[in-house]
């Protein structure tokens, strides 16, 4: 995680931008174009507007994966776009399977599309997740594993022996990374987590990606729970909030407003902290 | 299922073939070509070979996404000539996420590919699974839920108050589906299963994808079991074993006799049992 320790350091944000990007929600102006022509503008024009004060982007898989192999492309070019404006890209993918499985999925997206960190759903257990363990390692990348996500979910909340599913997982989570730390104490194995502040003590070392600021209702206050003492710790998403700001012509000016206005709030929650 | 069902009993075999296509893994009088029209060539001659035998393909999304938006055109070709051959077509995309994304997803591969079922992963619980069974009615389709995976994996294995976590995964998808059951008695949520028999009893109206036949060490005799009195509620699935059965010029009718042996050997045991 030091690229990006690094990067919300430099830019004094813990907080990202999601490109949850659907044709129909873009503002009428761009409307007029071909679909993915017309997304992949969207794209650009938000990644314009915030670059310098973002430290990454998220790219949620399934917006893309929707227009087929189109989408794919523009999926390719904002990766391509995002990291010459300097952005780490974040891919939202919650991508696992068997292991022989887990290791395409992992080369797909760490080495041959270079994204900087991918989402990685945990059911397929530890065996499905070392290829993963050992990529990050190899290309010093990170994942994101779904530990508790921001829907009430009945398989996660399920009771074991030791707490929840969701807790036992993040005890995984922990392990996991163990071997990987990093300079600043945190290690390439992260953690997707809403709606539960102790998981903080479950993984001291995992850096914890906060989905739903905004537009799901969480508020900076809400957030600020999960942060260690050093002020790192988590990273807050929010993707509708910001990239739908405004359907106007100024849509972009908008967001940017929006993503300095998140900045500001979470920023001024951790200093009262 | 009624669809699958249907094509079981036409072709007289539970058994489909998995298209885990890759490019290093074929024939050498294939790998002279572009990858991805190698793979796609590939992919139509094994459907050639097997279109009349088996009732479904399996096509594994994680093998095309490697190639990018090339590897996912493949994908879309291959789901287009499975179904001019009248083959009903799987994608194992082990998908799922927050119950907005898990929507766009189930109509990507529901509707708009128009595959027949889709593999789907329950970590994020019964409302990310909602939109997958609305679609599920709503086009005359199916999915089927990973519940315990042919790989050991220790989520799946927790101990909760009432038995493990993939057996109250199991016990999910038997109530996930009670309001869609068919013609033959089984709903349109079907379940991935290895390893446990006794999962039959937990489920009885659901029908199984049981993966790793061949290839990863099942046999006939081990597939039995997950079998109803009716001879019906599981399919098997092959993918190396078969697809890479030989890798001379005459591997498209090496593919075919495997597949036939496979046929014969399940339906022999079938009819012991």
């Amino acid at each position: 995680m030091d690229q990006l320790i690094d990067a919300i350091k430099e830019k004094q944000n813990p907080c990202i931008v999601g490109l949850d990007s659907n044709f129909d929600d873009l503002p009428l102006s761009l409307q007029q174009d071909n679909v993915c022509e017309a997304i992949l503008a969207f794209n650009k024009k938000i990644i314009d507007a915030v670059y310098d004060i973002v430290p990454a982007i998220k790219i949620q898989l399934a917006f893309y994966e929707q227009y087929q192999h189109d989408g794919i492309k523009v999926f390719e070019q904002t990766i391509i776009y995002a990291k010459q404006k300097k952005l780490l890209v974040i891919v939202d993918g919650k991508r696992n399977d068997v292991p022989n499985t887990s290791r395409i999925y992992s080369t797909t997206y760490l080495k041959t599309y270079d994204a900087d960190y991918l989402t990685v759903n945990p059911y397929l257990g530890t065996n499905s997740i070392l290829p993963f363990i050992e990529d990050c390692k190899k290309y010093a990348k990170g994942v994101f594993i779904l530990v508790k996500t921001s829907n009430e979910s009945d398989i996660q909340n399920l009771e074991t022996k030791n707490g929840k599913v969701y807790e036992e997982v993040a005890k995984k989570v922990n392990e996991w990374g163990k071997d990987l730390i990093g300079k600043y104490e945190y290690s390439s194995i992260g953690a997707v987590v809403a709606g539960d502040v102790a998981l903080r003590q479950l993984m001291p070392n995992t850096y914890f990606l906060i989905p739903g600021y905004g537009a799901q209702g969480t508020t900076a206050r809400d957030v600020i729970p999960y942060f260690n003492k050093d002020g790192l710790g988590a990273m807050i998403s929010s993707s509708r909030a910001i990239i739908y700001a405004s359907s106007d012509i100024n849509f972009a000016e908008e967001a940017r407003k929006k993503a300095i206005e998140m900045r500001d709030d979470v920023n001024r929650e951790l200093n009262v902290g």
